[in-house]
């Protein structure tokens, strides 16, 4: 059976698999930061070649941002599904540079505590993530000359910088990107040795705010006290945001938020998510979350708002008595149910203007908005996938929510009509996002071995 | 007379002065990043040969930090007073870089709405300001062959960054720097035509504070509200800092603040400050500090709290969806009457440390803590001095309060039990600490002019 060879042709490229991710980490594609524009460039390019060696014929499309990545493969005739897979080639930035115990762009397969880790930026988010998909399609077309469904790929380099190309690429290129279904692979697993499938996504909208007072920075011996400080004033906003139990205090922040469901928290309950495990991994014992909801209702469907920046005054080493000009947040907002982006967005800096005492000035800059997700839970596409996972690793695979935002799931729905089926191979300590981004070898291999049989049980 | 011969001299000398001036202006002496560590060592060099070519002998001594400038001139004779002379040839950091409209090592004389500025960081503080002193000491030593007292100079290079070789250095040569009377040159003028002695000058304790939550950065959607987010907390106790009427919270901070005497009130009233003037020239309209006071109060003879920075996620360009393990801020107050440092301190700390929820540690970096001062307003050392700055400049000098602090100050009466008069030049809108500081040549040329007056007067 072919399915068979292509497992055994994956088991036996593991070095070559590791070496091709490598290479892909190694090309610094932060997607945020301009100075990396060619190495954006450079990382599209090396998806579509790498595209192409796994048989599916792929190029470099321009945006008015940094490219897309789109390849095709037609060769399971007429009668087999049409899939589209979605990835991202782009990375977070690395700051603080200094906490890595290794450089973030020199990745290499560390043994700690006995478990192989793949180091780097984007080992996981989303690079490592991705190629498991690729790879997998390189094994069907070595052993087998094709891949056993129709498949069309996409990968952006915007995901980590709000997308500002995605919805014009969507529109100008509908019908070739069409497909019966979408597959990403950008999520978790439930843990380290239980495949998942997310079927509940947050949205995000992300706001930064400058709060201006006086017309250039001041003496704090001078002026002190008697002149506006907008570090003072920005703290006491950001202060406000939430009450003591933890709710989010802008009014008709929780329009649209809906109760979860008898069902839904019955068998979240059955998941018996480990509390003390989650905090205790990242140095914490407890949630500081919304009072009244579990850890999980926290982190899957209930909104929230983050301060994720602060900026203000004198960074510099020693001290400096300066007040300044201006002081700056970025602050977001995770959203679920039918909470609108817009009107989140509007409220919030409407709770900022309603809070500037006189002679500050508040300014925006929006980084994007997206609705939440919930994708089907029972269709046929979530039925294959689902008995393809729990085969690979030997344990029922479960339906999950996800904390986090994928916003090209939302268009996929909104501009394609394309549901998207969320398949992942990260684990909660993975740090993306964080300095030591890693990605488990077994999470790397099993999850080539994963897509492997997945595409297999799409044809079936 | 050869005071008359001295003033003359400053007035042939015009242009050689300033360009002294620039090129002291162009050593990037920034004391507190120690990247311009060479720098200093450069400036304090240039100011030894600048004091020898004033006919003072000079040397650079070694610190534990950035070196010591000192100078003596003993020509007067054993009967003639003996006056200690202070300033610092450090200055402030320049950042933000981008907002100077002219490089703020490379000085120029620009013409303001018909002003002449003399730009660059330093141009006032502290390096125009101590140079008026040093080209008086010249034109005397040019037409009289020496000076009408004796000198001693102390020039250090460490005030920007809170002078932690000062108190070793001045234990360790005190019987070399014991003068009658200690003169200190930057503070400011009451405004462009009144010459002003401050003999109120605030304290000053600054503290740099972190707050630690998780190990390492999360992913704000994945650990959104569940886990504790340290910008969060940092901007509630910093929101906490003061109560609705400007009042700083944190117990026992106003032990040892007096109220104002009815006749330092009735005084200052006399002074005719302009609110108006005052913030406008900052570009803002009214005072956000203390209510029941005046802004002359608040900025003279009230404590304060203020939040000099903050820092804490993601400060780059674009979105990042990050929750920090650590946010920090820099906080400075303003101490006055008998309030002391160590206590406001600790009080602090204490604050904070009351106000930090769970899973919160707090880190606490001090950055110097000086007691305010206040200096006789009625010794003959003021009086001649008051005197001789009423005649250069046409107007009666006024005794004024000063927001700001000059630790030094204080060193010099515990430690040398030497009183400071308190004599400078700057203007409000000088904009020290802040992009584009300037000195107005009337400023430095009065200056010059005013010094050769007050050693003469010290003489008579």
């Amino acid at each position: 059976m072919s399915l068979d060879q292509v497992l055994a042709c994956i088991d036996g490229q593991r070095e070559s698999s590791l070496e091709r991710l490598f290479r892909f980490i190694a090309i610094p594609s932060i997607s945020a930061d301009p100075a990396y524009q060619d190495d954006c460039q450079r990382a599209a390019q090396w998806c579509a070649a790498a595209l192409k060696e796994a048989g599916i014929s792929a190029g470099v499309r321009p945006t008015i941002g940094h490219p897309m990545v789109l390849g095709h493969y037609r060769g399971a005739g007429a009668d087999a599904p049409h899939v589209l897979f979605y990835g991202h080639y782009d990375v977070q930035p690395v700051d603080p540079l200094e906490q890595w115990r290794r450089d973030p762009f020199d990745p290499a397969l560390v043994d700690v505590d006995g478990e192989m880790q793949i180091t780097g930026r984007g080992a996981c988010d989303d690079k490592g993530q991705l190629m498991t998909f690729v790879e997998a399609a390189r094994a069907w077309t070595t052993e087998t000359g094709g891949l056993p469904v129709n498949v069309t790929v996409l990968i952006e380099g915007e995901e980590e910088s709000a997308s500002p190309s995605l919805i014009p690429f969507l529109n100008d290129n509908a019908d070739e990107l069409k497909a019966d279904i979408a597959f990403a692979c950008d999520t978790n697993m439930w843990n380290r040795t239980t495949p998942a499938i997310s079927t509940m996504l947050r949205g995000l909208v992300y706001e930064e705010i400058f709060v201006h007072a006086a017309s250039h920075d001041l003496h704090s011996g001078y002026y002190g006290s008697a002149a506006r400080n907008p570090i003072h004033v920005l703290a006491g906003i950001l202060a406000d945001l939430h009450d003591e139990t933890g709710r989010v205090t802008i009014p008709g922040f929780y329009d649209g938020v809906p109760e979860l469901s008898a069902r839904q928290k019955a068998q979240w309950a059955e998941l018996d998510f480990d509390d003390n495990a989650f905090f205790d991994a990242i140095g914490l014992s407890e949630s500081a979350g919304e009072a009244g909801y579990s850890t999980l209702e926290q982190i899957w469907s209930r909104p929230t708002a983050e301060i994720n920046g602060i900026s203000g005054g004198y960074a510099g080493e020693g001290a400096k008595t300066v007040i300044p000009a201006v002081a700056s947040a970025k602050v977001s907002f995770r959203l679920v149910g039918d909470q609108d982006p817009e009107t989140v967005r509007q409220g919030f800096r409407e709770f900022v203007r309603r809070r500037l005492p006189s002679d500050c000035r508040a300014e925006f800059l929006s980084h994007g908005g997206d609705r939440a997700i919930t994708q089907p839970a029972d269709s046929l596409w979530v039925e294959k996938t689902r008995n393809a996972l729990t085969r690979e690793w030997g344990r029922e695979a479960v339906l999950i929510g996800m904390g986090g935002s994928i916003p090209v799931v939302s268009q996929f729905k909104t501009l394609l009509g394309m549901d998207t089926v969320l398949v992942g191979f990260g684990l909660e300590d993975d740090r993306i996002h964080s300095p030591n981004e890693k990605y488990n070898l077994t999470s790397f291999q099993g999850g080539i071995r994963s897509w492997a049989r997945i595409l297999a049980a799409l044809a079936a």
